[in-house]
C-alpha cells in the first residue's frame, strides 16, 4: 500500500495534520502507538485543565461567602474527580476517531519504524509513503540528580491518576506544569514546596506577573526555594528527602510525596529516526523551514519533536502550515504570537514580547500596566483579587507582547495574539468594539 | 465660564469622552444629576453581573458533584448579595471619578438645561462651551397597558436591590433584561413566567440560539409564553394578575410580583433638547454623521439618547470617534461589528450578521455550526452542557458574524468582532494561534 501522506504520532501534530489532509483527498494514514490525542489529550492539557476545573469548583465554594453564598463546608471526592477526567479524556479521545474517519484517514494503532524516507514498518507490515510527517512528541525530561534512580518519585501522569492526594509534597521545577500540579495540589490541602533553579517561576514570563503569582501561592501556603539546587534525593521511613544547595549554602527538606517537573525532551530514539540523517542544530534540534520541511524533501517535523515551542497549539498550526505546503497552499509558520497560558488561579496568559525582551532585541517600546480592576467585570466577578494586565507597544505605535494575571486570561489573550499576527498598531485595535462588561476590555483599557 | 467641550450625561458615553478631551487639554465640564456611570454602573450592566455572579456562584456549588465536590447543601443571603453589589457599583463609580479628576475635567452634580447650542445652565449658573455633547441616556419604557398605573409593578431598579425575593414573578418582557433578571431569579429560587409578545426571546438574536437558551431554561423550570400579548394587568389579595391573549385566545396569569421590561427610550425631555432643533429621522431619532455630529455644528449626540444601539459599548465607542472628530483625528463610527451579550447561565454572545440577516441583504453565504463540545476545554468545565457556535462567512470567505452560546461566549465573542471590523477572510483569521485548550478555539474549529 502507498501513502500520500504517513504520520508517526497521534497527537495535536498528527490528528491535525492526518484530518486536513484527509479532507484535502490525501490519502493519509497515522501511527499511533498508544491513544489519539497524545500527551496534550491524555495526559497533558485536558486532563490537568479537567483536575484544575474541579478544584477551582472547590475552591469557589470554599470562598463563595465573598459573594453572599455559603457553601463553606463543601468536601471533595478525588476518585470521583480522577474519573471524570478520565471519562473526559475518553470523549475528546473518541471526538478524534470519528474526526479521522469521517477524513477518511486510515489510523494504526502500534509502534512504528522508519525504515527509509519512504517507507514506515509496523507490527510486520510495510507501508510506503510519498511524504511522511513526524510529531513523535516529547517525554518528561529527569536530570540524574543523586539517587534518584532509588526513589519512586511521580511525574504529572501520578498526579492525574491519584486518588488519595499526599499530605505534603515536593515539587522540583517551578515551570508551567510544575505551577499547575501545584495549584491543584495547595488548593485540595496538600502542603506544596516548589524548588525551582533559577531565580523566578514560569521560566521566560514576564517576571513582574511572575513574581505576583508567586507571592498570591505563597500566600494559600506554598513553600517557594527560588535560586535552588537539588543535589540528591533518598527515600526513607518519613518519606522522600531532598538535599540542596541554594547561594552556598545546604539544606534539606522531606515530604510524602516528590513530583519531578524540570522539563521534557523530543521523544528522538526508539523509531528509526536516524535512518533518516535529518540535519540539526547545535542544540540537536531537528532543523525546519518555514514549512515545517526537514532537511529531506517530503519529511515533515512538527510538534514538541522540532523543540521548537512545546506547546499543543504550536503543533497544531505547525501541522497546519506543513499540510498546506503539501497541498500547494501558500502559507508559512510563525512563531511571533504564540500564545502561553498558565492554568493557575488565577490564570496568567502571555503573547508576544515582554518589554524586557524587546529591549534585549532593541526594539524601542513603551509597557503599559493596568490593574485588572480597570475592569468592570472583573470587579464584579473576583472579590478581593488583584490582577495585572501589560501591553508592550514599540514607540511606532504596533503590539509587540500582552501579559496578562487574572481569569480569565487563557480565553482574552487570543485578542492579543491577532493583533500581533495583524500587524496592528494600538490605535488601530482600539476601534473594536468589546462589549461591555468584560473582562477583555481590559485591553482596551491598556491601549485607548 | 466657557468651556471646550460641555458633556450632559455622565454614563458609559459621557465620561468616555470627558476623560478623552480632558487628556487631550480641552477644557471640558461635565453634567451628571446622579451618580457618574449613568444607567450602565449603578443600575445597568453593572450591578446585573454582580448579582449574576452570585448566582452563578450558588449555582456551581449546587451543581458541584458533577466535578466531583460536594457543595449542595449551599445557601444565600439575598441582602449581603444586593449589599455586595451596592460595594462593587460604589467602587467603579470612585474609579471614575478619579479618572475625570485625574483628566481635569470640571464635573459637576446638578439638571443641566439647555439654553441654547453654547449655553447650560444648572442651579442658577450659566456655561459657556464651543461644543456640547448629549448623552442623556435611556429610560426604562413601560407600556401603556390597562391598569398599569394602578399596579406596584417592578423594573429592573427593584430586582437589583431586592433582599427578599419574591416566591412568583411575572416577566413582562423576554429581551435581554427580562432574561438576565429571569436568569437571576429563577438560579434563586423564584417561580418565573416570561411574557414576550414576538415569536421568540432575545428579539434579533440569531433565532436558534434564543430556542436553545430558552429550551434550556424551561428545563430549570421558567415557563415562556410566546406571541402573547398583554391586555391588563390589577393588584389583588393574591398578588399581580396579567390578563394576556394568544392566538385570539384570552387568559390570565397571577404572581406576587410584575416585573416590566418591555424596552428602554431615549431621554429627550426635561433638559431643554428642544431648543436646539435637532433634525430628527422618521423614527424620531436624532439625525448624527459617522462623527456623531448632529445637524447642528458642534453638537455630538452619543449613546443611548441616540437611539441607534442602545450598548453601554456602543456608547463608549461613539464617544471616542465624537472627541476624534473635535480633536481633529481621523476615526469614524461603524455599526458592523458592535457585539451583543446575554449574561444568562450559559451566556450568549454574538456579533455582525446572523445567516438570516445576511440573507434579507442579498449578501451570499454559508453557516458554520458546531457544537461546543468541539473545545476540549468547554468539555471539561461544562459537563453535560450544550453549547452552539457558528460563524457566517460571505461566499468570498469573509466572516460577516458569529453566534455563541456556552461560557464565556461573552469574552470570546470580541475575537469574531476583531475578524469583523479588519474585514478578515476565515482563511486569514485561521492564522491566528489560540492557546490549546481554551473555549475561544471553536471559532477555529468552526473557520479552518
Amino acid at each position: 500500500m502507498r501513502y500520500d501522506l504517513a504520520i508517526i504520532g497521534g497527537g495535536p501534530a498528527g490528528y491535525t495534520a492526518a484530518e486536513r489532509a484527509g479532507k484535502a483527498g490525501l490519502k493519509t494514514i497515522i501511527f499511533e502507538q498508544n491513544n489519539l490525542g497524545g500527551v496534550c489529550l491524555n495526559e497533558g492539557c485536558i486532563p490537568t485543565k479537567t483536575l484544575l476545573y474541579s478544584a477551582k469548583t472547590y475552591a469557589n465554594a470554599i470562598n463563595a461567602q465573598k459573594y453572599g453564598v455559603n457553601a463553606g463546608n463543601a468536601t471533595f471526592d478525588t476518585a470521583k474527580i480522577v474519573a471524570r477526567k478520565g471519562k473526559v479524556v475518553r470523549k475528546l479521545v473518541l471526538g478524534i476517531k470519528a474526526r479521522l474517519t469521517a477524513a477518511g484517514v486510515e489510523t494504526v494503532t502500534g509502534r512504528a519504524y522508519i525504515a527509509g524516507a519512504h517507507t514506515i514498518e509496523c507490527d510486520g507490515q510495510t507501508y510506503e509513503c510519498d511524504r511522511m510527517m513526524l510529531c513523535t512528541g516529547s517525554d518528561t525530561f529527569v536530570p540524574p540528580i543523586d539517587g534518584i534512580g532509588d526513589v519512586t518519585y511521580w511525574t504529572h501522569r501520578d498526579v492525574l491518576d491519584c486518588k488519595e492526594l499526599p499530605r505534603t509534597i515536593i515539587i522540583v521545577g517551578g515551570g508551567v506544569i510544575g505551577m499547575e500540579l501545584a495549584s491543584y495540589l495547595c488548593t485540595m490541602g496538600t502542603g506544596v514546596t516548589v524548588i525551582e533553579m533559577t531565580g523566578e517561576i514560569l521560566g521566560n514570563l514576564d517576571g513582574e506577573i511572575s513574581a505576583a503569582l508567586r507571592a498570591e501561592y505563597a500566600k494559600r501556603g506554598i513553600t517557594f526555594m527560588l535560586d535552588t539546587r537539588v543535589t540528591a534525593v533518598h527515600e526513607g521511613g518519613e518519606g522522600i528527602t531532598v538535599r540542596y544547595e541554594s547561594g552556598g549554602a545546604e539544606g534539606s527538606a522531606t515530604a510524602e510525596k516528590l513530583l519531578m517537573s524540570v522539563g521534557r525532551r523530543p521523544v528522538t530514539t526508539g523509531y528509526g529516526l536516524e535512518n533518516l540523517g535529518l540535519a540539526t542544530d547545535s542544540r540537536h534540534r531537528i532543523i525546519t523551514d518555514n514549512h515545517m520541511m526537514s532537511s529531506v524533501p517530503g519529511i515533515y517535523v512538527c510538534g514538541d519533536l522540532n523543540g521548537r515551542s512545546l506547546l499543543a497549539h504550536t503543533a497544531v498550526r505547525e501541522a497546519e502550515v506543513a499540510v498546506s505546503h503539501m497541498l500547494g497552499i501558500d502559507d508559512q509558520m510563525s512563531y511571533a504570537a504564540i500564545p502561553g497560558v498558565v492554568y493557575t488561579n488565577p490564570e496568567v496568559a502571555s503573547v508576544g514580547l515582554t518589554a524586557a525582551e524587546a529591549g534585549a532585541r532593541g526594539i524601542e517600546c513603551r509597557e503599559v500596566k493596568v490593574p485588572m480592576a480597570y475592569s468592570g467585570r472583573f470587579v464584579a466577578e473576583n472579590e478581593g483579587a488583584n490582577g495585572i494586565c501589560k501591553v508592550v507597544i514599540s514607540t511606532d505605535g504596533h503590539i509587540l507582547g500582552a501579559h496578562v494575571m487574572g481569569n480569565p486570561a487563557s480565553e482574552i489573550i487570543t485578542l492579543a495574539g491577532m493583533a500581533i499576527t495583524l500587524g496592528l498598531t494600538a490605535e488601530q485595535w482600539a476601534k473594536t468594539v468589546f462589549p461591555h462588561p468584560t473582562v477583555a476590555e481590559i485591553f482596551r483599557e491598556a491601549i485607548s
